[in-house]
């Protein structure tokens, strides 16, 4: 059964060697292409969506009970799509029936099956695309990109660091200690991988699989069973994945339930109940900060890894490409609508201006600038749409209504025209002094932005950090030029615990988080506890338990 | 600042290799011998150790606002050592004030602090053994062996898995994504370690050394502030420690405050109050189970890295080596009177006897033959004193009086001749059955054995595997001549997450527990959520943070 291990070993080697080079690598092309994907790729995937829509997903054998499913596409129709709804003790109790036999795989067994899934998801990335753009609003392109090609990337890193963890220790080793003259004392040691337990993966509306695919590939490949339980209006694109996993642990003699799916109905949600199971070892959540101090508080014994939410900033102090910068940073607010948890929020500006390579521009010329920088990336509908996408939640509307009387609105947000049936808005952007405090010291999700006056970029890179160690960030972006400061502001924002991106100006951006290099969250501030993906991640998945014995003379 | 490093960067290579091999290894050797210690260390150490009695223990600069200390020697006479005694307040502010620059130090810098450290406590393992034993109880043979080197073995390997885990990540990388035709995305990229926070030791009484170094050198390797709390019956031994840590600090130009001593009184205890302090980002403990659960439940947002207690089993299945079966038994019921962790309690035979090199013998017979062991092992009063040492905490000798009622007396416990001032009792072995769960079904701890009466080496192995699962195990060991039975057995207590040891007979014993090659506890049943020293046992003690920017084309 260590087949698919030897097929895809090669993947393994190479993204072993990507966790410590860190230079840039990935196994699964992020080019929406007919070379690449096939010349007929775009079309099946959108068949095999269109074929799901208003149906009964089935999950053969999977337990059921009834069935759920309400989601509605952000770009305007309901998917009609039902899924199977089993209790939580139906699901505990197929969770651990399934659990003796997967624990009992090898490590290179597991790790060998969790690569051929990655490897069928990718093939079926259109499809996902398609799944994850109808469900949390991502324009087809960033869905493509973000729910396929580079969340496997991120489950790969998972996968790759729980292989690495597995087999630090040796299977088996003798033991030989000198006793003086006499004959040394010889014992032979053996080492297994015992996993935790049933391992709950809570996932999120707006990234289902790029935030849900470490926690659960990190879990299945350390061999425990995973209950995989979706946001309910983001249900298919973690459908499709357990879909594939069941296929593909039937197929090499394993029991389908060592994946199961929690699908459930908004209102009637059961995730209170499987993370205060007694059962449920491992709790991988994505969402707000109020849900995850429930979860870290209510979970028991279980090791809770999340990823919560915070404020993100940018800092400018100064630059020398004042137009690339303004328009790097409208296309980070813009794109998905400021919804990615990468996405920032303030841009803490000095009060009496900057200096860039347009000569001195004061505050206000800054915030137009990015104001207009958003305008002109925006100003065509279909480019528009491409990077804004729609809204997932209506309650962000009705935030971004609100956000209005916060600030002087430098820019208004408005829908985007041509995607009528859409739920859309482009960013909003308010200018606010720093005694404001109340407007932007709190998250506020969306395509939402204030341009915040303070005294001069040590004072914006103090406030920034202070946000982040109170409220939590995953991203920060500082424009300086000079070195001294950028060097004081990087290790105030590494006592943060923020990541911070210098002098962006080109096609990076600071949302963006690349697996094998870039660590997704620190861990270390309240947007978090945990990191995508470090041997923190998943070393704490599995236990190690020996026997040993003495080598008969 | 990085010449400790170099000065033992043999050591730490060494020692890398050695988590990796698993084979023996020690950089301390465990021989109290003046050839290797010097031929005076023996007395010296003893001189030091008295020189403390009585006197005030000057740790230079420590936050104080009094002085506490309590300490009595299990051998009889009180220590009258007093220690410098500060409020939770005064620590947690001491001890964060030092954080900046521990924080800012490398790595390299922290691993070669620790090392140095670890050094010096070895050159002085004489003085150590003295307060170890006075404060513990163990013979001073066992008090030099795992106060001192066995101790600093300990520390060495949690130092050594967390330099493997600090630098798995490079401190800075370049970042190169191809764009098609165009010139590629380059990106400097720089991570930096970031500690945790206060890091707070809570030692106990019986291994105050042994089971705090780990995580107190790993927390102190990975830029942690430390605040040792030790037992308020064993003070000194880590009293010692801190004066020789702060001291390397001071001369490597750090704030001796990055380890202080939590002192307190019994019935005083401060434990409670470090533990609830937002400022504790970790805790290590070792103790009871009802504490270790309360300090699990009220840690906050602090890692919690516990070994609590359990139930350790022997299962007799059948032995080619009937006397030396018994006499190893003997050796670890007898060992420092049954105080150890890993000590065994309960014996499960077959009822209807077992088959051995000297024919079958039946449940009593086993009995009495290792009843009889013991008796022979501890016939000679110095011998018997040398290996069972004396009684730390007196409820002990309460416990074994009550014991006594539970079951058919094999052997009774008796004080040890010729140690008049100490505390001191053999083992007691109770002849029961497996109904008579009430007696063995919960940890005596102490020199307390049951034989009890089961179906078959299956029901054993079964019943001890249970056993762990409910109250946990930190050891199981197995006599067997089957092999299939051995591999049944190995994958049960694998489940059940005990490290098993088979057919033990000669010179090593289940207690025993070698850094380097033994993980101690599994964390994988309620002995305990860690494992010493494992990646896991590290990687959260930090958490790396990264700031990147474009490389100018």
């Amino acid at each position: 059964m260590s087949g698919l291990f030897e097929r895809h070993r090669p993947t393994v080697e190479a993204a072993l060697q990507a966790t410590v080079t860190r230079d840039f690598w990935s196994a699964y092309p992020e080019v929406p292409s007919g070379k690449i994907y096939g010349e007929t790729a775009k079309d099946d995937g959108l068949a095999a969506y269109t074929a799901r829509l208003g149906k009964t997903f089935v999950l053969a054998d999977h337990p059921a009970e009834g069935s759920v499913g309400a989601e509605v596409s952000p770009f305007g129709p309901p998917l009609g799509v039902t899924y199977p709804a089993a209790s939580v003790d139906m699901l505990i109790m197929a969770s651990r029936a399934a659990a003796p036999q997967w624990a009992a795989a090898s490590p290179q067994v597991r790790t060998g099956v969790c690569l051929e899934v990655l490897a069928r998801l990718n093939a079926r990335s259109f499809e996902m695309a398609n799944a994850v753009m109808h469900t949390t609003g991502q324009a087809f392109g960033m869905a493509f990109q973000a729910g396929g090609p580079h969340a496997q990337d991120r489950g790969l890193e998972a996968v790759t660091y729980a292989y690495a963890e597995m087999t630090r220790t040796p299977a088996q080793a003798t033991w030989t200690k000198p006793q003086g003259k006499g004959a040394p004392i010889v014992m032979e040691k053996h080492w297994c991988v015992v996993p935790r337990g049933v391992s709950l993966v809570i996932g999120c509306n707006t990234f289902p699989t790029w935030n849900s695919y470490p926690g659960l590939f990190a879990s299945l490949a350390t061999g425990n069973t995973i209950i995989v339980k979706p946001h309910p209006a983001a249900i298919l694109p973690l459908a499709i994945t357990v879909e594939i996993i069941r296929q593909v642990l039937v197929e090499e003699g394993f029991a389908a339930d060592i994946v199961l799916l929690a699908a459930d109905a908004p209102g009637s949600e059961i995730t209170k109940d499987l993370v205060q199971h007694p059962a449920v070892a491992i709790v991988d959540y994505t969402g707000s900060n109020s849900f995850g101090t429930w979860v870290r508080g209510n979970a028991g014994t279980a090791d809770v890894y999340t990823e919560e939410a915070g404020v993100n900033s940018i800092v400018i102090g100064s630059t020398d490409d004042f137009a690339g910068m303004c328009s790097n940073i409208a296309f980070s607010l813009s794109l998905y609508s400021g919804q990615m948890c990468t996405a920032p929020q303030n841009i803490f500006v000095p009060r009496g201006g900057v200096d860039t390579n347009e000569g001195h521009k004061s505050f206000d010329e800054i915030a137009i600038g990015i104001a207009k920088a958003v305008d002109g990336l925006l100003a065509d509908p279909a480019r528009g749409a491409g990077v804004c996408g729609a809204i997932a939640n209506p309650a962000t509307l009705s935030r971004i209504a609100e956000a209005r009387s916060l600030g002087h609105i430098v820019r208004e947000s408005a829908p985007i025209e041509g995607l009528d049936d859409a739920r859309t808005a482009t960013p909003l952007i308010l200018a606010v002094d720093a005694a404001d405090t109340d407007a932007f010291d709190e998250e506020r999700f969306g395509p939402i932005a204030f341009v915040v006056a303070v005294d001069d970029v040590t004072d914006g890179v103090d406030r920034a950090a202070d946000l982040a160690e109170r409220k939590g960030a995953i991203t920060a972006a500082l424009y300086e030029t000079d070195e001294g400061k950028i060097l004081a502001a990087a290790d105030r924002f590494a006592t943060a615990g923020v990541n911070l991106s210098v002098n962006l100006t080109g096609g990076i951006y600071v949302n963006q988080s690349a697996a094998f290099s870039d660590f997704h969250v620190t861990g270390a501030n309240p947007a978090g506890n945990a990191s995508l993906t470090d041997a923190a991640f998943v070393a704490n998945r599995f236990r190690v338990v020996m026997w040993r014995r003495p080598v008969a003379a």
